[in-house]
């Protein structure tokens, strides 16, 4: 498909609600040659979209649409579904709604259900409207695909196209399953960020002055827009509140083990062990968040060199890495308390460790092994 | 103070305890041409941030050392502090350590504390060790100075100066007052960051799959070193506590609103409002955070230009806004319902509106009042 074919040829797209997540759409699939065509409640938003080229406010013929995407605010989107399905004929319609289930609950028994499936492209920004919009806004982002046992198989094609084509990577999920993993990565996270930034509106000036990056790292996504989140999270509220009550209950385990922590017992010590481990726990909970493009979060190996008891050694020892030109992701010092002596731990790609390790010991260090 | 001097004109430093932060500091002091003296139980580590330009691992007489900046774990603060006072008879002692309360308690009564003044530099990565620091690591940032009622004023004055050969900002807090602002601002965002990445580990791997930036930021801070954290929880346990109390309350309030909210009355409506205030407040929060470098966060103005029926007009209207030079922060479009028209919201810098806002109408443009 390329700007070149002619009108007929061409994949011919309406998407209804041209918001950033529309607007980025129409723009991606412009820029494929597709023949877009916006719509939006609101005229104007439709023309700034196009002013942006993210597609044309012309009216297309009904029956030549062969996908309608509709990207409405969520309490919208079942009755914008249900209107597509019936105003174009042959065309598939998805929706790219945060929640799945409530959609599809709505419109069971629709005799064109099939024709609709659902798809939800894991994107957007702290900006929203059609001015923020941008063609690669979905760019190695995972994009779920939602088919129900109804779905035409040719439907779950054109919405597979759809992502590719906005250049995202396609996933596909039962809808039940999606909204409980959204209401765990996505809505429960945002919601201990709403707790967190709520609690900011009680304190002083003062208190504020001393706010460091991690305060605004917790309570970033809490700025975003109130009535798009209440939205989302009443429609998947059976999923949130399932996790909020799970986090309950850590809660009051977390206050116990600080109760603990902070109690000195009879032989004059405190136990701090069952912090500790909440807090060990939560390390390990952020290792498994996988990297950017959905790579698994990599797991760096360790060189690690004795550091002589020599002067000027530890100088020479950073040149020598320096020199192998292996790339040190990080460094650390590690040290044995019973022999008094230093280790070098650096920190290398998994398959650059056993060269690094076999060339330091060439130079005369003295490699753990 | 330069590099210059001779060496017993130069301010003579001890710093102990040379992870990131006491080496941090022994570079900046370095640069500023001050001598620096550097210990730590770790031989090696001393070595290392020799090495790297902190300071050097001599041992200086002790009567001519003129401040002692302790930095080591928490739980070993109050004791090293001791210890300095009572090795070096003439220097004001100081520690970094981010609980001021527990260490003035322990040697409340001590006849050397009025050299002792409490300090709070507000930096930190999320590396650890002396091969992590930076001389640049305090540039711009708050350092919290602690005075207490027995301390002398040129005590005082000497942990100003530290501060500020650092290149940091200086405040001075009541002991207590910085302890109930950390909990706010530092402690309770970290513990919700840790109950937020804890629950990760409950999690099957699709589900994470879905993680996008969002969960990340709200996660980053608990990947934090779980040893040094456990300590400063356990060191500010009752301030602590008190914030986490009114969360688990908060997060109560906020069960019950999305229950509310999902919840379809005998009218057939939902009523979403406790939820949506909720939120709400949430933004208002995150609006309270400083910007960099202390300043407050910019409130922005909005000019708003209507956007006229016409073929083109949008985009001539965003050329004009471009010709003008003006820095526009956010653009947003805004709808009127009513009369079917457009307006195109430019976010600019206070002082900055007045003047767009009259050149745009010069240009033609309808620009609200």
């Amino acid at each position: 498909m390329n700007a070149n074919q002619s009108a007929e040829e061409r994949s011919r797209v309406v998407v209804i609600g041209v918001g950033l997540i529309g607007a980025s759409i129409g723009s991606a699939l412009t820029q494929q040659g597709w023949a877009v065509h916006l719509r939006d409640a609101k005229v104007s938003h439709a023309r700034v979209a196009e002013t942006l080229g993210a597609g044309s406010v012309e009216t297309p013929s009904a029956s030549a649409v062969e996908l309608v995407v509709v990207a409405v605010p969520p309490r919208a989107l079942a009755g914008v579904v249900r209107t597509a399905l019936e105003t174009y004929p042959y065309a598939t319609v998805t929706d790219v709604g945060s929640v799945k289930a409530e959609v599809l609950d709505t419109l069971w028994g629709h005799r064109e259900l099939h024709r609709y499936v659902g798809s939800h492209p894991m994107a957007g920004t702290q900006h929203s409207g059609p001015t923020a919009a941008r063609a690669d806004l979905f760019a190695d982002r995972t994009w779920v695909i939602t088919p129900h046992r109804r779905s035409d198989p040719a439907a779950i094609d054109a919405v597979t196209r759809l992502a590719r084509a906005c250049d995202a990577r396609t996933v596909i999920m039962d809808v039940d399953e999606h909204d409980a993993a959204v209401a765990r990565v996505s809505h429960l996270p945002h919601l201990m960020s709403v707790l967190t930034a709520g609690h900011l509106t009680t304190m002083g000036e003062q208190d504020l002055a001393l706010a460091g990056p991690g305060l605004r790292d917790v309570t970033r996504v809490a700025g975003s827009d109130p009535g798009l989140w209440e939205q989302i999270l009443t429609a998947n509220s059976a999923a949130v509140l399932s996790e909020l009550r799970q986090v309950r209950d850590d809660l009051g385990q977390l206050i116990g083990a600080i109760e603990d922590g902070a109690a000195i017992r009879s032989d004059g010590h405190r136990d701090t062990r069952a912090l500790r481990d909440r807090l060990a726990r939560a390390v390990t909970g952020t290792r498994r968040i996988p990297g950017k493009h959905g790579a698994p979060a990599v797991a760096y190996q360790q060189v690690v060199v004795e550091i002589p008891d020599t002067p000027g050694a530890l100088a020479k020892l950073f040149a020598d890495v320096d020199e192998l030109g292996v790339n040190v992701e990080d460094v650390s010092i590690d040290h044995d308390q019973n022999r008094q002596v230093g280790y070098l731990a650096l920190a290398v790609a998994p398959d650059a460790a056993a060269g690094l390790a076999a060339r330091m010991a060439g130079r005369g260090w003295f490699v753990q092994p």
